[in-house]
């Protein structure tokens, strides 16, 4: 016997925008599992707060690095794996307890999102259900009123931590593209997106869909760096239709 | 004075895997209007149906090809912008007599969508708000259990319509793709899945998260063409985490 394991996208910031699915299987949760990140409760879990039951009980996953380490540091990758397979481990011991556990991940489970981690080490041995969300970039592109993808467009979705020369070839082998992770790379995406011939039609938007929004034509950026929660939007070709 | 304007992604099949907001909106709407191919209701009508009044009015507008015309013919271009402008033409008549217009779209509208081409008419006209879905992508990706996309990796939506040649070297640049538009392109998509070296990565997805769903590897198809609502989603890295 076993409980059951939800995996729930809880889309990109406004409590509105989870699905009837995630509202129903939140509200009828007995645990809700999350991740967090330097003593604070996690986006995710803010999100879902107004659709889970009063009394749920919580298993609180805190990520080992206050600070962050390089992904190519070779520390960061056996850590985290000791970390993921701790998380996974608290997890299988709570389901065989019974009852249902939401863990719950801010825009798509399977999008960049740490719950996949834990999803590869359970899914074979307690029943588990994806619950797919909005994903953050699907929050961005609606609040700014930009259509993305039209027709035959090829749309691809870059980490702003890649090489600048990297990015500049990516970004001319697409019509629509969307750079995540823009953070401290918001001067490295800049050139990059200059080198490409598309600083005019980017769009940065940081913290869309949530409180604080903000969103303006990528050329009329001042400053040198971007919080975590922002990304551009480079909007596909429009046809004459 | 005028009416207010919603275009509402329904997501991918499910009648629950629209947002909270999305329900509501359909809910209180006065009139719903949607896209219809060959004498049918249309998918995402179908899908926003339990969600809707039942004295809800109806604005059907009715694609005018109800078989497929080439992208790259030039009638297509032409008929469709005229159809589009037709359309446009329609819902605004309808804003005037004020009130709240659902205009639905499967997936996300601003992903691949019809609706998008009614939003760049009306946007500057009328009140509009668009409200994201659960993309189509999204809810196969989470159906097949296939987490898509980690840390660093780089994802490309490729539309199966793409030449050989550039469906391979798109593949080549990426970690993680999805292959839309699937169809007819079967065979082709095939093959440039073999010359990317990625065959045994891809996993074939036909009417994810609606009735009919089949999830298979790519590898053991046999058949030449696949309906409409199918996908190709290849997976990225798996990291030692």
């Amino acid at each position: 016997m076993s409980g059951r394991l939800y995996v729930v996208g809880v889309g990109p910031g406004d409590p509105e925008l989870v699905t009837l699915k995630a509202a129903r299987v939140l509200g009828a949760a007995n645990a809700v599992a999350y991740f967090a990140k330097g003593g604070r409760r996690g986006h995710a879990r803010t999100i879902a707060d107004s659709h889970l039951p009063a009394d749920v009980e919580e298993l609180r996953f805190d990520y080992p690095f206050t600070t962050e380490v390089a992904l190519a540091d070779p520390r960061y990758l056996a850590d985290m794996g000791g970390f993921y397979e701790a998380c996974a481990g608290r997890l299988s011991e709570r389901l065989v307890q019974g009852g249902e556990v939401a863990l719950v991940c801010e825009g798509d489970p399977f999008f960049y999102g740490s719950a996949m981690y834990l999803y590869d080490r359970l899914a074979g041995r307690h029943p588990v259900e994806v619950i797919p969300g909005i994903t953050g970039m699907g929050g961005c592109w609606a609040r700014a009123g930009q259509p993305m993808t039209h027709g035959d467009d090829v749309l691809s979705v870059l980490p702003g931590t890649l090489d600048e020369d990297v990015l500049v070839e990516r970004l001319k082998g697409c019509d629509a593209a969307v750079i995540m992770k823009v953070g401290s790379n918001l001067a490295k995406i800049g050139r990059a997106l200059a080198r490409a011939g598309l600083v005019e039609r980017a769009i940065y938007v940081e913290r869309g869909a949530m409180a604080g929004e903000r969103i303006a034509p990528f050329a009329e950026l001042t400053e040198a760096s971007a919080p975590y929660f922002s990304l551009v939007l480079v909007p596909g070709r429009r046809g004459a239709r």
